[in-house]
């Protein structure tokens, strides 16, 4: 059961790196959202391989197409399906890992749980599965935006130890596409591109923090106990490949300040609602959102896949040395942006349907 | 559905501070399990309040009754009940609350989704909930004890900016139980005690880090792509009150590291047993088990209810102020290491029971 | 898993017929709801052995008590734990069945699943299980009222040969409720009170047929093509002790007409809502409600524990007789009754809240 | 979430009768498997129309595409998705549906429900949405045997009143498949053709009863006390457009039999082992399997399309008269066959995997 994600608004996703294709099934959508194959094609633009010089130069256009569930332009209510076929692939670079198994990554565990994979490309670990869910989210963002104005940005924070300086309050999607790095702080963008250029031909890789604002979210979504909003944002973004660890407002420096210091205190803005002076609680308070912006961070490992020679053992049980080949990310920060705000829009989605399931059917 | 937790290996909890009491449904309990209410009370015993001078002095014995679903000291594979009835209850303490919402609480969340809440000691939102998840998480311990002799070991790592020094390789329980602050550093942990009294006597609150070993676990636990162990054990303890961030092994620190630095390499060990020489990954590697430990980091934030004056407003929407009564703990770590572990061990049981059943079906 | 129901509705029960009690546990039970211990009461009433000459005189209050989920008289939106304790418990009635299996009841597939079973009255396959059931029907109930005056009634269709004449239409609670074996049909009724009276002198026991309607159900729920309302009604159903078989609308009468026969023809009615002349369909098509009454039946088998001598084995691999000694129903249909209505007030209610969710977040 | 299927063997599909295609996700597949796509399509062909004389002539091969989560044969363990595309469509047949509600369909409701509606061929309520059943059924169908040896065997056990004579303890899939109605009583099935053929020369539509049979089933399945066996069937073949009732067992008809008549006498056999001498149970005892062959029955209605008039309404509130075009089965029953056998496949092999899951981690 480990292919679907959400409740309400529930996606299934398939797929492989060098199979016939990827796809998401989006169950629970509501009818009548007007969506074309365009919205959706907007955000696989942003994940897709290729895209960049930083980036894999693999050649996808990841051309996306609706298979069901989308009539005349409007979503029916029945499921979605949306496909998008490999094209550039070639498994004769992975026929080396067929046998040598690439430290850090996915080629000993799944062999370990199923006894069997496929090695062309990482199978069903590669990046390349998360196509269904930035696929899904560019419809649960149109939701989220319709419902409520709700605006989902994210963007390179950090990459390695450069750190980028940006005011997640007035931040824009045009800023963080203003360059490929995703990161809006232009000046540090452009060390931050040198670097990942220098790893790259070292044959090494680095990783990063992205962070992600969410703005304008309705008061109310999340549900105690186990379904608080940063738990199910944690989970969901940290089931994205190369993620370490995830952070809500103050995260871990919140634990340097006192009680008095952390809090965020209440007060009333003009038009008389609740606001908080300050936001180390980072929009979620009890697990429900207060109002006030949600912001995250998610560390990303260095990429695993690296050229340089590294000590490792075959599937056949032989210690040996592997140079990887294939064509492969420097850093995944940059695309890691798209997947990042797909995965707070498809909780958030989730939870303003349950919300209204739950607490709008006796006072509508 | 936010009060139930895990698919196969599933609890649901209910229970308010303030109540009748609080408790527990297991379902998917595997049958002819031997276990005693001892069993459950030992670890209640480590989470109740008014254990040590640095907890809140709220007198619960948290005394467990099993309802149902044990017959004759062993599981019969239907629903467990475990009921924990409330005793020292003190609602006019918090009167004052019913009116004032508490700065970053969930008095004002619970009220914008519900409005509605019990505000006699936190009513739901109290860490009073999860006594129902670690007195199921010492049953999935049992479990997981048997079936592979994991060991499930969690310790306070840090309190505000007090770090222990502690290896999670060889730190055990009684190390654990050995000072009243949970960290097995005792000369750390003398400081960090001074410092928690030193808090409270301020009437403020402090929060730290909670570190999480998980030894022996078997290969082949998680499921991609959602399910990933990393990413249901992030949304495990996320969803505990308190809580602001989460790493797996080399976490936000990770990030500094290039790919070639950060790579566990593979070795084989004298049985032959594929195993990596660093465990940067903290036991997980594309989403599955490697058979390293699992080492895991929690943040906790500051106790928000203070005895300190806060500017906040009321429910009947004016600014006040607020020196908040009630018992309550200035520094949630102690008691929360064994919340930590009682969500580590639901999700690695929950997994346990799912990859018996997907991947032992046709090969037993 | 199997002891939760319902997806935003949900409800977890446990307990056995011998053991502390018996419970649930409703999660997601919409916020503000007035309800009373009382109003659950009423339908626990309807459910309790002992009520009258026809049903097992075991003697039980099944007194509820309310243990969270509700304050000052409303639900708070969070969990809600109702129980009701076991007082008149005789396990030594139970001692030739721990060992002798009883023909077509659960002792032997218990047995054979978990190799451990609760024999002291049935365990978990006692009947007694479904107070849960109708303890978190009756709010269900109480919500379809409030939202949108549902009514939901079930009654004795049939008891073995002697089937009652009834409309659907027109029948209230309180003709059902105005005899014991609760056939609305008083004629009827009598001579269905006197075969079970004669066959409880027998030793033996009966079956029949009990039908519900549900009226002025809002059009709009169920979900193609999985989670089809007659799918989930017949789910609920069917999960009731005894049961055998599921009728909605016209069911396997409806196989002997042609389709310009049972097609039902769609007319205006004077206020322009589009309605159908017959009702062959049962209030659903195509999976979803068309806002005429639900009507479906369900077949009861004849209780399985009698007195009469039957040939058996034992757990311990022996022919022997039983003879089963213990209070039983010589008949389950009166009390199968408020079951059905429950089971039915549940689906209903998860629906309800699903569609909201779903269809009302766009355009609400 | 009404178009996902099972737990851990979970199935999710998409598509509509005139969209792109339709297809199913399969996850949660034990690894390892051996599986053709000309394994599934056995299973698909006798599913699809145009097939015989007495079904729709709609003309589709109905070829399915393995599109992930099968490698050089295998499974992977990853999720599996399935496409058959729609290639003969025909939109203008239903312009007139377009507007006018076809009576006992789901045109009103689905405009009801969602506000829109794919008004080409039936859209989602079309029967084309089993495809995905059938294709996941194909698998289930595979391990089932591979592990214990089970046998499905679906058969027409009657058309209108013409009722075959089928052993069900004796049937194969060789003698089903004999004729084109699907009813293994040779002589019966002659005139079940000649009537469906009388019936699609009048316009006009007849249903009738699947009777289907499940050997070898491995004791111990199912889960009480929602989820028993006979639940979880009853859900699924009631999910099957058309169906309007089920039976397990001695069904309504051992509503008229005394529990001395009723019950299934229990006696060991050659080898040991528990059996009955008789199987009125339907080899559910309890909601859990008992090792005998389990019967099931359901009730098909006549196909809701016909060419013969009727009176219904519009969309846009007028009512008028319908002789609807298009194609369409004049009797659902043969192709209903193979729907039934996989959703019965389905339901046994989640709870095979489930059994597996909590019952074999402790006591492999």
């Amino acid at each position: 059961m480990g292919n679907s994600f959400g409740h309400l608004f529930r996606i299934t996703t398939y797929g492989e790196s060098h199979g016939g294709g990827v796809g998401v099934v989006i169950d629970g959508c509501p009818p009548q959202l007007e969506i074309s194959a365009a919205e959706i094609q907007f955000e696989l633009d942003r994940r897709r391989p290729g895209q960049s010089k930083i980036t894999t130069p693999r050649k996808e256009t990841d051309t996306c197409e609706i298979l069901s569930g989308v009539f005349e332009g409007k979503t029916l209510g029945t499921s979605i399906s949306i496909f998008v076929p490999n094209k550039d692939t070639r498994p004769q670079d992975y026929s080396e890992m067929a046998v040598k198994y690439r430290p850090s990554h996915a080629d000993a565990t799944y062999d370990a749980k199923y006894g069997i994979r496929n090695w062309q490309g990482g199978g069903r670990s590669s990046a390349r599965e998360t196509i269904g869910r930035v696929a899904a989210g560019a419809i649960a963002k149109k939701i989220l935006k319709q419902v409520a104005n709700v605006d989902i940005v994210g963007y390179v924070k950090r990459i390695h130890d450069l750190e980028g300086i940006v005011d997640p309050h007035t931040i824009t999607l045009e800023q963080v596409e203003s360059n490929i790095v995703r990161c809006p702080d232009s000046e540090c963008a452009q060390r931050m591109i040198e670097k990942i250029e220098l790893i790259r031909r070292e044959g090494d890789s680095i990783g990063g923090v992205v962070e992600c604002v969410a703005r304008n979210v309705p008061k109310g979504l999340g549900e105690p106990v186990f379904d608080k909003l940063e738990a199910d944002l944690a989970k969901g973004v940290m089931s994205l490949p190369a993620s370490k660890g995830f952070e809500i407002g103050s995260g871990f420096a919140g634990t340097l300040l006192t009680g008095s210091e952390h809090n965020d205190e209440f007060y009333l803005d003009d038009t008389g609602t609740v606001r908080t002076t300050t936001n180390r609680s980072g929009g979620i308070q009890g697990g429900i959102t207060n109002g006030e912006s949600i912001i995250l961070r998610v560390a990303f490992k260095p990429t695993a896949t690296i050229r340089k020679e590294q000590r490792t053992v075959t599937s056949t049980g032989e210690e040996t040395i592997l140079a990887a080949k294939g064509r492969h990310d420097p850093c995944v920060l940059p695309r890691a942006v798209p997947m990042v705000e797909a995965m707070v829009a498809l909780v958030l989605c989730d939870h303003l349907l349950r919300h209204q399931g739950q607490c709008h059917t006796l006072k509508p």
